[in-house]
């Protein structure tokens, strides 16, 4: 889409509205996992709320999604399958997911109601199974519910005491679509008005700056909605916007698959700058390339155009294809031996299958010597149990010596970079977007993929942090609007 | 800087300034290259200009600075050295060093006219030798004015008719203060009035959302400074700003030495997103880690915690310290032997001697038997003149073999890294502040380090393509701005 023929992102000053359409206390854009959740919590507080989905029904990432979601600190779930979790071991490694640039505030916060928000889920109807699955896998295509869905096991972020907590579904397959019926459903029943095929356009502000309503457009038709207390943008992130991306977030141009929808455009960020929210951490995006299962491909060694290896293959798929793209500029390959190799879901094609180490490394174009001396040192490490270069697990270390040898093309272009983006504007945990002062825009929230939200990096990434955070902060920021002075009880700048 | 202590940067309502203090057709932030430049052309042009400088004299980043400015396409200078140069190999290597994410426009636009930009400089009285210095060096001590800034001689950027096209004006050490001198008479001379001590706080928007002044402090009492055709933001970059950093760049956040002044906070870009102007490019910057001089270790190795060679140490320094940050995780150590040794300017710490690559591994603590095959894969190589690996330049190839060997310090942390940012607010090349829908902000310029300008990653950077930058595209914002319609003659929307 470019600047012609998209309606402007800059706000629309009031005085230009010459009627509302609808008033309501809360406007959220968005029926996402963000924007459900948000419009669920809203109502219990009372408040007269209205969702506007670009949509014909809400859903969002999250309806596409495998249905991951973040929990720990002893669940249920994870009590029944037999571990021990706690808030200090979930805050000490999501505090690390989270990445450097995290705001301390939401990991505190997500750790700490981390159970009570399980049980909100539950309540919500959605059923997880006592099931633990014990493989690497990205998700369980069984109906187990509980899965390692992040670095917990392996360097430089494996716990003392480790737990899972990566939860999904009672389903066999993808379960994103379980968990926004249910909060669809929720919206709903909680009293949220739903305008679905509704594309908002701007945000309407008054004279002092304060958002005060949004106008957009259904069917074609204008729509002005007044918001009394306050907007939440939730519309999702902009890994569909490449020009977007070439101004943000160039890596992620390289990404072939996009984890998002069609919608995931950055038009709510762009409604939030133009009103001077900051944007943040906009260069930052979650990278899947994953040559698992079978997880016997761990055993493997992924290497780059030198031969060198340059991060340890057992790692969170985030960490590993970041890895891929910004340590191996996007040229990789996984060395495995005739023992250990099997086709991946991801169809990854096979580069080269050779006899001999040195065969392979003329097939992949490896400067020579180069590749026999990375698979020696590797070999001869492995056979101790030692990786000293990368710390892989001990249970994936392993000589490589069963001929044929083969090279899985793990190179951009050649195979499937799935993306996502993790920027957003600034805000505060409880959903008041920022501005660059660090002060807040009067009468805008954000919240899900519109905000820079729990997770800020796709190398110490997990699993379920990116729905989790959507939901948790989407309830926090639902609650927060509705308990703001609506803008008539304002005192006047 | 906190929020607390800080004036909003968001913009103030027109109808909230009671009087203006002062009125000028054009109100530029900032005195510095851009700023200066774009008030010696506004001038020129014919229009009534003031520059407020929030500093007591201007200068900025650039009178600190070495004073390389990038010049190509056949220079006085270049064709006094012998070196054959033309608008096409400029613009086919400048494409390369602006990056991926560069504005094409800006990048021709700048090749096109660099000759004409050339003796802009030397009619302001900058004088240039016609002296060669033949030395990798980040920046000649001697007064010679012609030297290589790039990767222009070094894979994978290498030309192949390369020219040198950094200049220097003609002074013994560094020589920013000398342009920057120039440039400040320039504006006083062409008639800009200057305010010294003047920090900008906000910009002043009508009810339309044009910016049609600005307001600020002159020791501490207010100043209202009304623009009628527009103001210009050039108040720098934002290293000296560690949130900003923090929320947009923080691999920046590794630099010990701010490459820039204390003003460098970046208001400037702040002010602009205020306004819904967009910053992007925000994450990159240039990092610079200086082994050399002395240029004989370019024939040195650069390796990280495992030993393993991550660039062509022949790069330029820009490159080699990306990648020292990017690639090496900022772990990396120059191996050198007895034959290329020598201090550094920058005071490189040596973390180890010894007598062999062995003992040199162990002290360095790399895996066993790593730096051990990568010096003796290199040492194979090189011998031949050959670099498979980084295809260094055959002039920096030999074995490492003179003993004792030594491993120059230069991690994050133990040597120092000089840090620069390169994001900043999109706008057209003609100054022209753009929103997140590409459409111009009214009444909104920027030039320098407050835009995201010419050369957009410091993997590719070329010194002088920012002094290049902030005065040649402040020179068509002047202008741009000096022909807009003054704001009483604009139609009301």
């Amino acid at each position: 889409m470019s600047a012609s023929d998209n309606p402007s992102t800059l706000p629309l000053p009031v005085s230009e509205v010459s009627h509302w359409d609808r008033s309501h206390d809360v406007v959220v854009v968005g029926h996402g996992a963000a924007g459900g959740a948000a419009a669920i919590e809203a109502c219990r507080a009372g408040a007269d709320v209205v969702v506007l989905e670009r949509m014909s029904r809400g859903g969002g990432a999250t309806a596409l999604s495998t249905g991951l979601v973040y929990f720990g600190g002893g669940t249920e779930i994870q009590k029944a399958c037999g571990f021990e979790d706690s808030v200090e071991a979930m805050l000490a490694y999501v505090e690390k997911a989270a990445g450097d640039q995290a705001d301390p505030e939401r990991v505190r916060l997500y750790c700490e109601n981390s159970v009570e928000h399980f049980e909100w889920f539950r309540a919500l109807g959605v059923e997880f199974s006592p099931q633990f699955h014990d493989h690497k896998v990205t998700h369980p295509i069984t109906d187990d519910s509980l899965v390692y869905t992040g670095n917990e096991l392996a360097w430089p972020h494996a716990e003392a005491q480790p737990a899972p907590r990566g939860h999904k579904p009672a389903q066999v397959g993808e379960a994103g679509g379980v968990l926004m019926e249910a909060i669809l459903r929720g919206s709903e029943e909680a009293g949220a008005a739903v305008v679905n095929d509704c594309m908002v356009e701007r945000l309407v502000v008054d004279a002092a700056g304060r958002v005060v309503g949004v106008c957009g457009r259904v069917f074609g038709e204008p729509l002005r909605v007044r918001a009394r207390r306050g907007v939440l943008l939730a519309a999702g992130g902009f890994i569909a916007n490449k020009e977007m991306l070439a101004r943000h977030a160039p890596d992620l141009l390289h990404c072939n698959y996009e984890v998002g929808t069609a919608s995931d455009d950055g038009r709510g960020i762009q409604m939030g700058t133009g009103v001077g929210a900051e944007a943040v951490n906009m260069s930052e995006g979650l990278f899947i390339n994953s040559y698992y299962p079978p997880e016997s491909h761990l055993k493997g060694i992924l290497v780059d155009a030198n031969g060198q290896r340059f991060v340890n293959e057992d790692a969170y798929v985030g960490r590993t294809s970041d890895a891929m793209i910004r340590k191996a500029d996007g040229i990789a390959f996984l060395i495995v031996d005739d023992e250990i190799y099997g086709p991946t879901q991801a169809l990854h094609k096979l580069a080269a299958v050779e006899e001999t180490i040195e065969e392979l490394e003329r097939a992949l174009d490896v400067p020579a010597g180069a590749l026999v001396r990375t698979v020696e040192l590797y070999n001869r490490d492995a056979s101790r149990g030692e990786d000293p270069y990368f710390h892989k697990a001990a249970k994936w270390l392993r000589p490589l010596s069963a001929v044929p040898f083969a090279a899985l093309d793990c190179r951009v272009g050649r195979s499937i970079y799935g993306g996502m983006t993790l920027g957003g504007l600034a805000a505060r945990a409880t959903g008041e977007a920022l501005g660059s002062d660090g002060k807040p825009i009067p009468g805008l929230y954000v919240a899900g993929r519109n905000a820079a939200g729990l997770c800020r990096q796709g190398r110490t990434y997990a699993s379920g942090l990116s729905i989790g955070d959507a939901t948790y902060f989407g309830r926090l920021a639902g609650r927060q609007i509705a308990s703001a002075l609506p803008s008539e009880q304002l005192p006047s700048r």
